[in-house]
């Protein structure tokens, strides 16, 4: 992933750069915040009160994320709400089309899909300016949920079975929506799409393999959870 | 309110002052979960980003309330789930009742319709063993939906007058939802009836007119709000 040779990090000096970067935080901080509101309503369809609030406790992580960015972009002079409500539509989109009918699909959109997402934006953040770079490594830091859903979602197969095929394309298909949704944000964004394709990050990061990571971490894991990806 | 002579406070070894005590927490931890959720939901009524996260912030206030009735009930040796989970579907259902139809109703009903509960617990607690009131005073302390609502909702209605009427229609079905699920929870939750009318609650507080009293604050903020009761 990275030459021999120490690339130099970008400059927010950079105009274009910096824009990419104001973007960057806009998709993710209203990702984070839509993330946050999704994971609550989707807590009403657990089965009992205490895992009601466990997936409270994890949205609550997700909406300090949220601050996190909103900081950031009023320390860079920025107005976060129209950095990020630029963003709002798509992310409203993929999760109206991947509304979860019942608590088990939940937990898995809220593992599988979210952590998609999560390394992507890892992966490009690590090439970042410094600043940026750790803000993003904190903001895509793991909230606990990892745990929770592996043991509630295999414990579950375990009663059921028949489960597993059902969840197995409920995971498929929110992969697909992910992909379609980023790739419709990369086309509407401009100085995003600038920045992922900009030279420290290509010099640095092979896009083509992005792709192919992403899915690998993606089936490992749906086989963590017992799912065929 | 109170008699001159001071009354001793109950104690938490009556057994049936304890099982009251208990159910009265389930009842408080149970609502400021489900007022945490529905906040949430609401917030996303909100015409901007940056109002949506104003309302999220006051929903973790109701999040930080249910912890501290949680912890309260596990060092009380109940199980909170358990005690609170008696009490989700009354609650459940007034807010079905009461699920606001655009951001302004979801403002009055945050404001104006929890406040009713809060004003409730607020006397009650009072007059109870000494941690149950410093508890039940913290968890109906304002978390910053006051000055948010009245500054929101009149402005509102200064930019179009005719809400006024609508709006006033709706706090009325507030309080007439309020008090008909207060009913049928007292009436199927014994020790919650019995705390409420037992003597050292009835010595200290005047059940007859604490309606009246309810009812009096319920009109002051519906004037507040620029809105007729």
């Amino acid at each position: 992933m990275t030459t021999d040779a120490p690339v130099p990090r970008p400059s927010l000096d950079d105009p274009a750069y910096r824009q990419g970067v104001i973007e960057l935080l806009g998709l993710l901080g209203a990702g984070e915040y839509l993330a946050f509101e999704r994971l609550v309503s989707e807590a009403a369809l657990a089965p009992s009160l205490s895992q009601r609030v466990r997936v409270a406790d994890i949205a609550q992580g997700e909406l300090g994320h949220h601050r996190l960015i909103r900081d950031r972009l009023l320390e860079m002079g920025v107005d976060p709400d129209e950095a990020m409500s630029a963003f709002l539509l798509p992310l409203e989109s993929y999760h109206r089309m991947t509304a979860p009918s019942d608590w088990l699909e939940g937990l898995v959109k809220a593992y599988v899909g979210d952590s998609i997402s999560t390394d992507f934006y890892r992966e490009i953040g690590a090439v970042l300016d410094e600043r940026t770079a750790v803000l993003v490594a904190e903001v895509c830091s793991e909230l606990g949920q990892t745990a929770v859903v592996i043991a509630e979602v295999r414990a579950a197969i375990a009663r059921d079975p028949r489960l597993a095929g059902r969840l197995a394309l409920w995971g498929r298909r929110l992969l697909g929506e992910m992909l379609s949704q980023a790739q419709s944000v990369a086309a509407q964004h401009d100085g995003l799409a600038a920045l992922i394709l900009s030279e420290p990050v290509t010099s640095q990061i092979d896009l083509v393999g992005l792709l192919e990571r992403l899915t690998a971490a993606h089936v490992a894991r749906m086989t963590a959870l017992g799912l065929a990806a």
